[in-house]
């Protein structure tokens, strides 16, 4: 089984480890890095630099493919090249994914239309254009499509994905490995539960909400 | 302030992204990745590799210092180069942190003696030869020193030590922008916690263990 993870340029560095962490556990699992060209891709505040083995056009026949997001979805929702990937690999793969807004990438690929699907909160709303039905849900899973919320949600995705494929006991397995047994300091991690001054200031500088408006 | 993240080969990636991903978004903060060596450092399946954009020799005042773990740590614990750097960091950082078994190298260098202290779960025991105090808290404050458990508990060190840096809000600001609000699908992430036929087969292979019996 082939796992590739997507890396662009200011991709959010933990929507991509934190499915990988929990994935590339799987028995026989070959995990690959790709990117348009192989070679170092920075993230997105430049600080950490992931490598991608290996380019799209190496890249044909992913069983699983795990898209993470980044605050700048707008740049590769237009990028021919990785769109036209997605859709490639997606014709044979068991399961799609993304993490944050990777799921727009998806989305303008193409492969959410009529879906279920989420995203980061902020962005939640940049999924209906594309025929895809938000839901605030942290996980979803509909048929091969499985798209996470923001950024540390691909770690609950990793493990609901390994339950599905190897089994409870083995996702379990995992999770005790990774010992992912949360303890946030705080309750502030959604727009549900965190303090309504923050939530208003994070609308207020959201990037697409500011290219929307001007 | 500069952050700086070690990495050596066979770390585990999720060790070093968690509390990067929060750590490296305070305001002025410069987050380095560095090692022996500049340049790709693969993780412990090899799957992943990160690029140290420093040599231990570049970085020498850092005020944070991040020490992730990984399924080998005795081989750093024995490597003059990266204990000599841990001490003489640690002369003027303002926080000494690690995740999982990245401890063992914090107990190793000398800088936890008669300190409380977590660990991996299965790596708790090879704490104290070295005079820390091991606990099974996940994320463990004492003085300058902080350390968390197995893998994931980055995640949560980044935020708590945020927000004794920055403040609670800006700490629950970070939370927000990363949706930690997490939902594991199990309830296994913690020995007391998971099967106990779980814990005891991950027992059984624990390679420090091993090596100790042999």
């Amino acid at each position: 089984m082939q796992i590739a993870v997507l890396l662009y340029d200011r991709f959010t560095a933990l929507d991509a480890i934190g499915p990988y962490e929990t994935l590339s556990r799987l028995d026989g699992a070959e995990t690959v890095f790709v990117a348009e060209r192989p070679g170092p891709v920075r993230t997105d505040n430049g600080a950490a630099v992931l490598v991608a083995g290996k380019g799209l056009d190496e890249v044909t026949r992913p069983d699983i493919v795990i898209v993470p997001g980044g605050p700048h979805p707008e740049i590769e929702m237009k990028n021919p090249a990785v769109l036209d990937w997605l859709r490639a690999v997606d014709a044979t793969t068991t399961w799609t994914t993304s993490v944050c807004t990777g799921s727009l990438l998806l989305a303008a690929a193409g492969l959410l239309d009529g879906r279920r699907a989420t995203s980061h909160w902020l962005y939640l709303d940049h999924l209906a254009p594309f025929g895809a039905e938000p839901t605030g849900e942290r996980v979803v899973f509909d048929g091969k499509y499985v798209t996470a919320a923001g950024v540390s949600s691909g770690l609950d995705m990793g493990l609901g994905l390994l339950g599905r494929i190897a089994g409870d006991q083995y996702a379990q397995t995992v999770q005790l490995m990774c010992e992912y047994d949360p303890q946030p300091p705080y309750d502030a991690g959604s727009p549900a539960k965190a303090p309504a001054e923050i939530v208003a200031r994070l609308r207020a500088v959201n990037p697409l909400t500011e290219r929307d408006a001007s």
